[in-house]
């Protein structure tokens, strides 16, 4: 559907419109604040929206909907603005909404191990609430995000390989539809067979079909004991030759983390560290003292028959933390590595027998066309990421990056994998939905997003009304 | 839509054309072969094809979905009519696509613990492919479904608690679309935010939105070592309380399962055993054998704790093995009960926390209105099973179990829950689902089908195109 910005008029009578449900100080249409709800933590260009809203419930967000579909006007969701792949860019302008306001735990079962909160809650927001309460929620894509961003990329991260990602640990999602009716996808029973999976079909849709306002989440006990450690190869093939090993032997590793040669120097300059510069392997086990310490034996065990030159196990709490926020950090150091440079992330994502080959093929790539990468990667899942630093105002070399970034999602495709593994479609990826998923697969995106949005209202251009030419 | 059934003149021409494609030993119009490929396990009345065909592969299954549309006829696929709620029942005549012939494992990676197979293997014909390879299909239903059906129901089991149902170890789908054209899900990749979740869509689609045709599953590492007992409790409530006990304090039991004290009757009658006559907790639990020792240690703690009056380990396989043996055929076993009976088995699932005050209302309404019936559950995931016995021929009896059946799955949603935890929704849960999911998830859910099957071809008459009236 094509779609054209709403005129001034339509506009001043769109904002009239909200301010008189919202009243004036939650409908702000300021300059910077319309830029700032237009970009997100990547290298893509942003797009400003023409108002940005402020709901306070999920009755409110329907009603904000209902008055933007009268107007015909576009709405973008906002949540905490760390998307590295440009979805909240309003390309057709119209609405942004804010959810940030809508942050809270509407109710949690210890017994049920659930937890129903609203979409804007964050991270780090959700986890101090959960823990005292001796239970956590796994998810964690490294950035503070809301839950409802993690819900609308698909999100996933370092535990995945033990917990599952977004898909796996929502329940149930509350969701403004496009009619401005609320749609709850799904009960709080733990499994279900009761008709079309709404639930999967708004997870990942990017603010496409609707307006995720709510999200129930599965949370899971926090274990007694944690034990983590790193593993240092000579080889990065061998580092992934051990992480398949300990897979195939069900070691229940709760995070297996890879970051290579330079990345390690760069988690050295800019936390002031000193592990070995060499491919290396990040692994947690959680679970009581005792598992942990078998599972610690045999990991152990794994890594010395790959070759591991050097396994350092965190003996305590403070080391295990400055462990996995050197992790964390990765993007940060990255950065540090070339002073004032942006960052272009890569999110390609393969079956793991291919991650050798495909990482290796990649770092040789980026030597021959001289450009900076680290690459860090959740190896457990086949999925890493490659962190090029280029200067600001070099065209040239952003040509060169974007190259290489369209051999790199061949590359996994051949191998059998996907463009985005964890952050989204975005701008970055559309172009590439073809590619991966054949003529068939695009139609029936095409034919879902008319079923379920057929003005077109939400987060119009993206996913399956992108730009498909390679 | 409203369908009619194909006149005998575009019956004949129907055949004609599928003979064409075929060849006449694949396409079969006889009473006995129709009737038998419009009825399942359950008791549920069945509705006979047209005619049955055997597609030899993928190609073929589209061909005959494209003689189908340019016919005009519904395409109704089978796989082993194990299904327990009239799904394979052709409500409006057409085609049976028998996917029996289509039972090769197309290829298996270790090193990625995944597996691609075609829809028509069975459960325990996959199973017997992969144990020499030191790795297993978690998900068990129970009956030798076909791993297409199981795709198609959404289903789970017994070990969901620890591995997760077909949602969760389901990569990609192989589907025909209703254009006749071969659609594949996604890649291969462990996990992907590519565009819409077409996957999940398919899973639980009961053949509505496409033809199934291969499937690409996780596999998991054969355990080192697994361990098994039964917990006889005094009340049913305690046996409850014991497994959320267990679950909160992370114990990863690999199946935690329940039988009321008339079901652990029937087993003892049927298999000639003798368990204690007492609401039962069936345990398994995976892993290394120090893991699993200290594990089965836990439980057994926690089982005292909750008034655990008996506790019997497993000592050996063989024992283990006629334990599961037991409790999977609860279902015969409990239709021994009463000689000649049928069966009707309901398929709640609510939030553990309910789980106890529900399945004792549920007792107490089958004591009420002088039923006979058993209980069993997948406790871990608060799904239990009601199994009536009826006679065959009494028909106030069946309209006492249907009123049965519909009060407990009001109680099942009242209680936060569903109307089908595994099952699937096929005849005899249609007229809940906008109790369960409300005007807009029922609207929702015609819109995707009107978007993926226009012309109604796929199995029409169930799920989003059912009747709604309560």
């Amino acid at each position: 559907m094509r779609r054209r910005r709403l005129s001034e008029g339509a506009t001043h009578e769109l904002v009239r419109g909200l301010g008189a449900l919202l009243g004036a100080d939650r409908v702000l249409t300021g300059r910077d604040v319309c830029d700032q709800h237009g970009r997100d933590e990547s290298f893509h260009p942003g797009a400003a929206p023409d108002a940005v809203v402020y709901p306070a419930s999920a009755e409110e967000a329907a009603a904000i909907v209902r008055v933007c579909r009268d107007h015909r006007a576009p709405i973008v969701p906002f949540g905490a603005g760390t998307s590295l792949e440009g979805h909240v860019a309003a390309l057709h302008g119209g609405v942004c909404v804010d959810m940030s306001g809508m942050n809270r735990l509407l109710r949690l079962s210890v017994a049920d191990l659930d937890v129903t909160v609203e979409a804007g809650i964050t991270r780090h927001g959700l986890d101090r609430r959960l823990r005292p309460e001796g239970v956590f929620f796994p998810v964690d894509p490294g950035a503070d995000a809301t839950l409802g961003g993690m819900v609308a990329t698909g999100a996933s991260g370092t535990t995945t390989v033990r917990y599952g990602g977004m898909r796996e640990n929502v329940l149930s999602l509350l969701v403004v539809t496009a009619d401005g009716e609320l749609l709850r996808t799904r009960s709080r029973a733990r499994k279900s067979s009761a008709g079309y999976d709404l639930t999967r079909l708004y997870i990942g849709s990017e603010g496409t079909l609707g307006l995720i306002c709510e999200a129930t989440l599965r949370v899971h006990p926090t274990p007694e004991a944690t034990a983590a450690a790193t593993c240092s190869f000579t080889t990065l093939r061998d580092a992934v030759d051990c992480v398949v090993a300990m897979l195939q032997e069900g070691i229940p590793v709760a995070r297996i983390e890879l970051a290579d040669e330079r990345q390690m120097e760069a988690i050295n300059r800019h936390d002031d560290l000193t592990h070995i510069v060499a491919p290396t392997v990040f692994l947690e086990l959680h679970g009581s003292p005792a598992d942990v310490g078998i599972q610690a034996g045999e990991a152990q065990r794994i890594a010395a028959d790959h070759g591991c030159s050097a396994y350092r196990a965190a003996t305590d709490e403070r080391e295990r933390r400055a462990l996995w926020r050197a992790r964390h950090r990765a993007y940060d150091a990255a950065r540090a590595l070339r002073p004032g440079a942006r960052a272009m992330t890569t999110d390609a994502c393969v079956p793991i027998s291919a991650l050798a080959d495909c990482i290796a093929e990649t770092q040789e790539d980026i030597a021959t066309c001289g450009l900076t990468a680290t690459i860090v990667g959740h190896v457990g899942d086949g999925n890493f990421h490659v962190i090029l630093l280029l200067g600001h105002d070099d065209g040239e070399e952003l040509a060169r990056a974007r190259a290489l970034h369209d051999r790199l999602v061949r590359r996994a495709i051949d191998h059998g994998g996907t463009c985005t593994g964890e952050h989204g479609v975005g701008l970055g990826k559309m172009r590439y939905l073809e590619l991966e998923h054949g003529p068939a697969g695009v139609k029936a995106m095409r034919a879902l997003k008319r079923a379920l949005d057929p003005e077109s209202l939400f987060n119009p251009g993206k996913i399956a009304e992108g730009s498909w030419g390679l």
